[in-house]
């Protein structure tokens, strides 16, 4: 098996390379969603392809939890609320009126809330690679996570990660595990509309960094 | 200008998607490399696509260092060194024999390595989502690392992520702020060879996780 698999390969073209990047461009945080709902079975596809992320020791820590009852999502709203009126308040006056004004989540029209957990007691890798750094259980999510979002914009849906939330409260109204950290809470569906430019960029909130500025040599 | 991108679009299309999913399953976390260097610019073209990755508040934390020096490349698999034996010790015999078998880093013959921190102080974003998950920050910065893993396995590049080294001293060593939080130490290069399954499943260390069983409904 091993000697098959050492001698096969599989090459990326140019045009499949220009289109990646094109995907990984047009990639953004939606918050306005149409409300038609998503074919369940294309969800699993996508959450099937996010579990082929790397994770720290091959230990696979992200649990996926489908959000459907309408009680738990109106709890996720409230959650929303409260944290965002607090961050609100953090800002100085003018900051805060141009805060208000920005549209921050799409949990009431989205289709489908997918909160994703790090299972921070899972038994799997058997704690290699994470001894020094066990952040990187929950890294490893992130990685899921962000595969999640390029195959499902690949599909032409959207997705917006809504961290302005209470994330222990979040956990309980979910009823899980106190094992599991929440890492990210997902509102997919079709957007309602497709922007090349991040919609804080659009709104004057925050600029793209010159990326030369970002690299260092040592 | 919003308005010519509110209509305008992206469609990928059915062989761009199914040669997305061969991607994702292609990409591997690579050990063992070929010494041949990588075009400085490809690594720069594949910097600058990561970070179009999503950032909380986009802040865009990312900073990517170019370990150049070999005196520092040493002091990195160094710390590898002690980082890894003190993993080992904490095995029962049977598994440590099984552990130290394990080839868990290319740091020797990779021709570039990447060390990708997070400015825990970046002013970026104005604090926007990271309020009560601060956390996202550092998410932030792994967001990037996938999309430059995704991007380079398509340019026919290995990745491995080397998480068994210790955080700080890494950090120190290769003189950086004491702001920035090491979240990545990548090794880039030309594979040696090319695999469909992790190394880890090869070895019998872990294997796949029955996705049915990562998936809840609440």
């Amino acid at each position: 098996m091993t000697e098959i698999l050492n001698t096969s390969s599989r090459h990326f073209d140019a045009k499949f390379r220009e289109t990646l990047r094109d995907l990984v461009l047009w990639r953004r945080d939606v918050r306005r969603f149409r409300r038609d709902p998503v074919e369940p079975c294309l969800i699993h596809s996508l959450i099937e392809l996010a579990s082929h992320a790397p994770s720290v020791g091959h230990c696979q820590p992200w649990r996926f939890v489908l959000v459907e009852s309408a009680a738990r999502r109106a709890a996720v709203r409230e959650s929303f609320g409260r944290a965002n009126a607090k961050a609100a308040e953090s800002y100085g006056d003018q900051e805060r009126e141009r805060y208000i004004k920005l549209k921050l989540e799409g949990l009431e029209d989205a289709p489908v809330h997918l909160a994703v957990f790090a299972d921070e007691t899972t038994q799997a890798g058997n704690g290699l690679g994470r001894q020094t750094m066990p952040e990187t259980l929950r890294y490893s999510v992130v990685a899921a996570v962000q595969t999640f979002w390029l195959a499902a914009r690949a599909e032409g849906l959207g997705v917006g990660w809504i961290s302005i939330l209470e994330p222990k409260i979040v956990r309980q109204m979910l009823d899980v595990s106190e094992a599991w950290t929440l890492v990210a809470y997902l509102c997919v569906g079709r957007p309602a509309e497709e922007h090349l430019d991040p919609e804080l960029e659009r709104y004057g909130w925050q600029q793209r960094l010159d990326v030369e500025r970002t690299i260092f040599k040592r």
